[in-house]
């Protein structure tokens, strides 16, 4: 069969769009679960890979947040672990950090909605971006970068180390000799690290994908390293289909390094998509959100999209300042913004405007065919191997996409027309994992 | 109308029998979600006001955990929030430790499905009973029983404080304006105490129940304290009519020097029940799970709930050795259940099978118009205010409890024939609670 590309829908509240949420046809309350629901089934029905939830452990604090649907939001796990339940094939990935929790939760959750869901659950393996939410755990500052990292990656091995508590066959559940579990099916991890001391053995069989999907999306070396030793899918935001190439050839060099092989690994770029029967009323429909953007609000967005700094006491006609290198883990994307304003010499305004709906995601605004051209070129010249969709309102955006482009897409044969596993890993093309503690036969 | 008595449905995978899984009737599977999803609609069906599950940071290690189902099971935020979306009036209350949790992640969490759900969450607030669970949160000893509860109090005035960031109509969702919220709807927590510094506010709006009813279950006195000041719902195993009148007496009382009113907490001990169509076939039903009890066992599930203590070098026909008192958060279940090995002259192997079905609940085993005599008497004895219903198997123990008892108590005036309410607070009565730090109006 043909190489098939993968489908991620990003869900976010009233979607993507700073300003969606002011549109009349958007309902406005993030805290509704009927919107999720009625997203998660449209993306099901369209047989996407996965739900996207994206996540901080903070509500933003600045002077415009006022104005903003992103204050408030549900935590991705409770969240995809209620879609598990009013759904059956699509997978279900949660954002979670790991600069503010402890691993045994972490697998611990992500293993429980991995057996709620039938195997269909992702972790996305972030360090926290937002010095705002050191102190909601007892830090003043937040924790420098190359540090978040080093903790990023022994969390991940403390994490995987609990998954594979159990041998997959450890539960022989003889009613008649009332063994439950063999006794050597399971094992205590006793991790003894810089970061964490964890004793295991996880309360949690071993899960319907061996271990849920991992997912990363951090751009930076030491983001794109742990990517190549660890990750899955990584999500990432590419400004060109040149600037993708290099992305996606520079990270599939490095699992070599790591004994793997390149399709282990599956990149899906953000795309920004907003879709019309013509072009015209592609453009029509996307203004209808523009003229909607408070300026002062996009700049709002767009200081925390720098790293958390404070842009409203700068001009708005005026140039993007001068910014310090960001500690705050968004380091990838400030530079993608500096570049894009000095490219364009685009006032703080139209900055702020330009990344209020895609967020510095690539943008496609036009018709199915042309959408499916442009995904098509990147996906075959090796710029993805699959795209993390982002609309500009839900669940009515993504709605379009699902009606019009999708069909496109399987047209072409790109995209399938319905799904031929059960868990994400069958749907990405990814291999079930094998257990290093123990033997096929589940001997230690 | 008269007083009504509430009815929560103890959730425990295959059952609460500690056999239950050897029977031919039960699924074995305590990680098979269709058997919670079915439980939950029987309880629903039977307007029961919640499902409760109970909860453990770490899988038990000893001798004869490859003999019982009790080591793997979901992770209950995440059950409960899949249950939240195949259910609709029935309240979903999780257990969640105060000590080895970060009090943000909990506030969020149960704010979260609160609103997932409608305003059917609640927080069964415990510290850590299990010296196992330390060594998955990299401490060498568990934490004192004297410091646990001192954490368990801050930790809840974190959790409530955090709830309260938001005034409950701090939304105004102003299309026109693209004011999403006013700026003094929200406030920071800025707590700093001696266990934690949270600075807030939350990422979650207030929830429909303005907060999540918060559920207690320690009987020690600095148990008692706690549940007087902060609790309104209080689980407690009690073995007569006449103990469990004395503990509602002095919890009730308690109640006053914290200024609230003894119907704002509910008092609701656990009932193991079997029932039959006659006493003779509630008592062979009952039969067919204790005749399948490993003796081993048995005394393996006794040694964990007198304080995780190895009992496998006792001789089984010999008496319960005499044993310190436990450190582990059980010392209630401990003083419980060796009055009970004294007063019937019980051997350990006795003792480790009376408990192997209602774990030190008292025990119903009867004809429903029995049960009900007896719900009836503890009820309007005022030694409960409800029950929390520990069944056998799971989920067809609770069908005979749905089907049979129900409708006894209904005709009897005692219990809802209908949901009268929406959410956890209106089916047990309790009031929705104000926001302190905001005005009525909204106003800080």
């Amino acid at each position: 069969m043909r190489r098939q590309l993968s489908l991620g829908a990003f869900l976010m509240a009233t979607g993507h769009h700073v300003a969606a949420w002011r549109h009349p046809d958007v309902p406005a309350d993030p805290m509704d679960f009927s919107s999720y629901r009625r997203a998660a089934q449209i993306a099901e029905a369209a047989c996407f890979d996965a739900l996207f939830v994206a996540d901080s452990v903070a509500a933003p604090t600045d002077a415009l947040a006022s104005h903003s649907a992103r204050s408030t939001y549900f935590e991705p796990l409770t969240l995809l672990s209620a879609l598990s339940a009013v759904t059956e094939h699509i997978g279900l990935i949660a954002t979670a950090t790991t600069s503010y929790n402890e691993p045994y939760h972490v697998a611990r959750k992500f293993a429980s909605l991995d057996h709620l869901s039938g195997g269909r659950a992702g972790w996305n393996l972030v360090t926290s971006d937002a010095a705002a939410e050191a102190g909601n755990f007892g830090r003043q500052a937040h924790i420098p970068h190359a540090e978040r990292y080093a903790r990023a990656r022994e969390f991940q091995q403390v994490v995987q180390g609990l998954w594979d508590s159990w041998a997959d066959n450890a539960f022989v559940r003889d009613k008649a000799s009332g063994l439950f579990h063999r006794p050597d099916g399971v094992r205590a991890l006793n991790h003894a690290g810089e970061h964490f001391r964890v004793k295991g053995p996880l309360n949690v069989a071993r899960s319907p994908q061996g271990r849920p999907v991992l997912v990363q999306a951090g751009s930076s070396q030491a983001g794109r390293e742990l990517a190549a030793q660890t990750a899955e899918v990584v999500f990432t935001a590419q400004p060109s289909l040149v600037r993708a190439q290099a992305f996606y050839a520079d990270l599939k060099d490095r699992l070599a390094a790591y004994g793997r092989h390149e399709d282990s690994l599956k990149i899906m770029p953000g795309v920004f998509v907003v879709v019309g029967h013509s072009q015209a009323e592609a453009e029509e429909k996307f203004q209808q959100f523009q003229e909607r953007v408070d300026p002062r609000v996009g700049v709002g967005l767009l200081g925390r999209m720098l790293g958390n700094f404070d842009l409203s006491g700068y001009p708005l006609d005026g140039p993007l300042p001068e910014l310090p290198p960001t500690e705050d883990g968004q380091r990838s994307r400030q530079q993608l913004l500096t570049e894009l304003a000095g490219n364009e010499q685009l006032t703080l305004a139209q900055l702020g405007r330009r990344i209020a709906g895609g967020r510095g995601h690539y943008s496609l605004i036009g018709t199915a065919t042309h959408i499916a051209d442009e995904l098509q070129a990147w996906f075959e010249g090796r710029g993805a191997d699959g795209f993390n969709v982002l609309v500009p309102h839900l669940p009515l955006g993504l709605e379009d996409f699902a009606h019009q482009v999708v069909p496109e897409l399987q047209r072409r044969g790109l995209f399938r027309r319905q799904y031929q596993g059960r868990t994400l890993r069958q749907h990405l093309g990814l291999q079930r994992p094998t257990n290093p503690f123990f033997t096929e036969r589940g001997q230690p």
